[in-house]
């Protein structure tokens, strides 16, 4: 039984390689700045988007040909999950991630949507045992069922909240149950359509005191996953709360979540929100809080969530940059949070696709490998600040100074001597970086 | 002597006044709410916009015809504040703003800065002992001057942050010395133009250690005013450390600083970010960090700071419904931040502004205390969330349930009522209290 | 029987009527500038988004409650038959708008789409025998069914080109057995993805080519129709054609198309294009393509269609202002392209957000038709180029001047004089109209 | 004497070069598809990024140290021609640009301004005898002078559109004198800030006017450059009236100009128009209407024009890819309207800044002439395509049917069969070419 028959397992051929189901740049056993690269890059399939998606936008039907669409109810959703540890295994993936509606339907009553639910998480976790592939994260869908109209913990419905509540215990225990890495909140509905019918404050609220409920109950069943939420500022909902990570941080602060939380960043949502992916990485990184990553891309030039694979190599290179900086991901990983374009509707697209974010996440990798150990950039920065560790500057940092010493200071000085930032300098080494590093690194 | 012959003092002669000179909805004395509107508005002007600017863009050369440009130097400061204290009176306006660069020139040394701005600062608390108008804020101008263009605290030199210190010193003496409300902190150059040579780190910590020591000194010298930071999320940088209320949120918690600063909050900046005005003063007001307004309009299509005199009714009265929730502006008011059009060069257009830009926030005013009289809004609201003020939704706000016992109710109830949101209707009732609450107040 | 059996045929009570479910501003018989509302304004409801649309957003299913979902199928489309012409009653509408697809399912065939098709058609002309409503203008839906992925009249495949043919001749004959007024075009897959595989020009001609063939049967069945193309930047494509209604002029004029046909201009389409929507009536108006109008509004700091009902009065009175200029709509319409939000799900806000759009329009109308009878703004601009009705102005308007002379002239001339724009100002009075207008016309 | 004098001859020196003042890529005389980089690519500098400004922003003062600026007025002027002729030589172009106002100062009256730009016109011819450097373009600036505030063809005032008729009558002399290859018309001025104020159809018939007039003196004078206009969306105006290549077309075709100018076109004002640089390319290209480049970059993620130099290798990849379409860029160029960072304020980064551009653009050139020799994007498109040449296609295109013919074939044909667009595996496949090109070439 097979859904992918064309296909073959997707090795590594080389950047010559003329195969286009063949990774050029990634090598998963290759030992990049001493780790392999699937140990660093931890890549995940997204469910939703590769099995449960079919292409539908808003203003037109779905396109997607997929060979488990034969079936329907809880068989279509068992065809997904044989089609799903195919896929896993042709492209040698290690992680994937899940709502629980990507992977069973929702039943008329929770009751009903638990019993939908049961038997296909049973499923997974058999497969699990023959299958490298690893739950990078699950999540419940709390946003497409029509009573999350209004939000799910941010509902004005106290109903809702409840119902939300209910979900997210499962997700727990899903999540427990299949060894799940980390586990994630996104709040698609948790945020405001508009202001003029809303109480924001009391829905922050509601929303921290889910989280805190939810983190009680990890505890409690002793599911020890990394938490995360998902910054978006807009889309479905005219604001979201989680906006951007600067003002998630601002949320987890003041609801003493900080130690609790940290993000799953998506350069998509980074753009939406009016920052490249690489300062969102920064802003998390520098604060502690980078937990995974939601690996896509979008098309600045268009104003919704485009989730394209991610194929941009600058944006690929400066988040490994962060990511590598960072320690690497932890617990996270580099889940593809990407969907093939409505009019790339063969299953042949979804290996293209994967591939193409693949080998473009390999590259950033090892370009940014290579950055690092030549601290092209590191030592530029060092350089810079240097007049932060001595004099007037160190006594800054050490809070060894104040206004009147400083103006004492400022008043003897002679003229002020800045340097060049060298922008223009900075961005054509990274072009060499790009174009070299590969070739060096091959011979 | 006068700068403005051709025009008298502005007074109210109500809305069927065909003068161009004359407020037709603003009238300081008459009372709203129970306050006077010149005791709610607390209007400001803004110094450098009216006095000091001259029209120049990025692509052209000043346009502005004042009567003070035939002085130069010095006397032309002093012709300023002629001109200034005149223009005060015929707007009778209760509060003005500035930045230390826009009241006297820059010297070639930070001794010679000094020396040019005492006799200016001495001149205005001349005037201002003779008239009503005060001080809302003064600032220190730490963007303008080459020396700022890596940053002024976030520079990468020290010398820069020493000489920003010695800035903000003088800067807090001044507003001591005349008597301000406010003291404000716009961090124009405080953010990054690539994060390749960044270390946003560093650049952060030490913006906080600016803050710090300005607290311990304006304690030390007892200046009471209230410190506001102003966000605005990049323009003249590439991305700036004050990106909005979230965000300079997320930063004042992180640094200890939350009890000491609160937000100067810009329209035009609110949309630069993404948000609209009234969500930015939502964000502040339920945070309790609402501190003062910069009143001014952008224009959404376009992606640059406008800084046009606030004409939005929409936007006018949904500020001042927040800023009336908000029991008002304390020790802040609504200062114009903003700009006649370059094309606008005549002096007439700087009263022609200033006129619709008060009367567009008296008529804000109005609509939007009648809304709140009649609990238009908050009778749908306090509706809307009513399930948390019993049963279940009751114990959630309470913190006396759990996932467990959320999960028990969630199963055992039917299915779920939603009510609906009642936009479009909401909007029809805004633009009705709009439209109708002059008419009725006349009546 | 009844699909709306809460609500009472839709009446004028006046501003200050309390009743939620009244027009307090549209009064369809009243005089404005010599014709009755109803006529300047003829609107018209969108049947799509009225009848059909469910409230599914890429985020969420379907939350709309509609009495006529009961039934499925051909039946489903008779209700809605039935339900439309209902609420065209209680709504007192003159117009309706539909795509083939919106008013009977699609088959499995194109023979048995058009069986589908003719019994609603028929019945639809049944009713309209009896209804004061008539149809504004109909359209082929060549965007939704997957066969369109790649565009319609721009696919690649020739079939698809040959079944959209099909559509539009259908679609014709469609419009001439209901007496429609205009027919549309909308291209919302005339575009592309991306240009790595586009052939923009042969995908342009095609287009040109379907157009041509339209008009020419649209000749040869006699249905004298006007011909509308309606402009939209992007979305669902990545780039659109018809841009906006420059793009289209281009376009029109290059395939000799401009005499057959004219714009439908929707006001959130313009703003997606970065334009406001009074910017495309004007670019339309002075060009004499100002066809038709879907009116509706989007939000700016949303970056996709949102569709809102037309609720900001400034809109539509400069809207107005441009159609008035214009000498009205001619055979064209303000049609309600404008969907509830998916928070407003009852029945009762459809009623809600048509009241709000036809008061908002009606409000618009009579400030406009003020500004225009009183050349507000008319005498101001007749004032500014004054310098072009005599002299070396004059003889640059009638060509008889060339650079020579030019430069003789501007050798010889002192400084010049320019005259400020005086922007502020108008926008006060604009305010002033609007503020003042409704009450002045009702006293 | 030099102005530069701690950099030499900029040289190509491959791709493993550590000499940051090295091209890596850029070899003039290297042939890549049969032509020399130095003929294809036609570089040009901008005079006013490169000598005239100095890093001024909204916001602050000049930064720029350059060692002309000792000099002030007509010497200054002078001094800046030497700089130019030694930074030409160095970097080794072949080209240059400038408006009139970079390489004179404005007089108090149009004569003097003359009486300053004779000599320095003089200077310039005198140098261009022993150097290889032409002159790509010239223009006359006619939007810094406060005169243009309200435009300068587009003017309200007819005194002004005469001033600015003699500004481009002495332009167009010259760039006679100085053999220009192509004169440009880029209206930073010619639109508008408020439609309410606005005759926008007079402001067009005007502008048209005077490109009529200019096309009429320069045939007079035997001046036979090529004429074009460079389309930008906005800034300085709220509305330019060239808004991008295809509201040009529309506007060209409208006056009967379409024989007599084509487009200069610029990266950053197509990407703030909402296109991609080679979407603007493209419909230029296929309009047979693509004259030349101002080859920078924009940041998508701010709303102003920042005319970076170029450095995004996709974009100079995708451009390269157009222009050689094109057959090249005739007697166009690339020329860098670029300016370094404030930030970047060394004479220094004037060479890092251009031999950045100059790199990416010569990678590009490889990439893409490989990407065409390989047919790697044609034959996917020719592939896809094929339908219309053959069959019902063929007709369609040959014009030889019509819907009735349409419909009966779309009737008997069976179910349609799309084929995937790939947009993932040709991103992937521009990856690869961008990665292995340059290392293919040099084995």
């Amino acid at each position: 039984m097979t859904y992918f028959q064309n296909i073959s397992n997707i090795k590594y051929e080389g950047a010559r390689s003329k195969n286009p189901f063949a990774y050029k740049y990634y090598n998963p056993s290759e030992l990049v700045n001493g780790k392999s690269m699937e140990e660093t890059l931890r890549f995940s399939v997204a469910y939703w988007h590769t099995f449960t998606a079919d292409g539908t936008d808003p203003f037109g039907a779905g396109t997607a040909v997929r060979s488990w669409d034969r079936h329907t109810g809880l068989d279509l959703a068992k065809a997904r999950v044989e089609a799903a540890f195919e896929l896993f295994e042709k492209l040698d993936v290690p992680f994937f991630c899940f709502h629980d509606s990507d992977i069973a339907p929702e039943g008329d009553t929770l009751k009903e949507t638990y019993e939908n639910l049961d038997p296909i998480v049973a499923m997974i976790k058999d497969y699990m045992k023959t299958s490298k592939t690893k739950l990078l994260w699950n999540t419940a869908n709390m946003f497409t069922h029509p009573r999350y109209v209004h939000g799910a913990a941010t509902s004005n419905n106290a109903d809702v909240f409840a119902y939300a509540a209910a979900k997210v215990k499962r997700g727990l225990e899903v999540g427990k149950e299949l060894g799940a890495e980390n586990y994630v909140f996104w709040g698609g509905r948790e945020g405001y359509e508009t202001l003029l019918n809303t109480d924001m404050k009391l829905e922050q609220d509601n929303l921290a005191r889910m989280f805190h409920m939810a983190i009680d109950y990890a505890k409690e069943i002793g599911f020890d996953a990394q938490f995360l939420i998902e910054p978006k500022p807009k889309e479905p909902t005219k604001h979201q709360y989680d906006f951007d990570v600067a003002t998630g941080l601002a949320f987890l602060q003041k609801y003493d979540l900080q130690d609790h939380l940290k993000f799953n960043i998506e350069a998509n949502h980074a753009t939406l929100a009016g920052h490249t992916f690489e300062h969102e990485l920064r802003v998390a990184r520098i604060n502690g809080m980078l937990g995974s990553v939601d690996a896509n891309q979008g098309d600045t030039l268009i104003g919704w969530d485009t989730d394209e694979f991610p194929t941009d190599l600058y944006s690929t290179t400066l988040a490994m940059y962060e990511i590598l900086l960072n320690g690497g991901l932890g617990r996270g990983g580099l889940n593809f949070d990407a969907k093939v374009r409505r009019g790339s509707f063969d299953a042949d697209d979804l290996f293209h696709a994967h591939i193409a974010g693949m080998d473009a996440f390999a590259i950033g990798l090892k370009v940014a490998s290579k950055l690092i150990e030549d601290r092209a950039l590191e030592d530029v920065i060092a350089d810079r600040y240097s007049s932060f560790r001595e004099g007037v500057g160190l006594e800054i940092v050490e809070g060894k100074t104040d206004l009147r010493k400083l103006e004492e200071y400022a008043l003897s000085m002679g003229e002020i001597q800045n340097k060049s930032g060298r922008q223009e300098r900075l961005k054509a080494v990274v072009n060499s970086y790009l174009l070299e590093t590969l070739s060096s690194v091959s011979v």
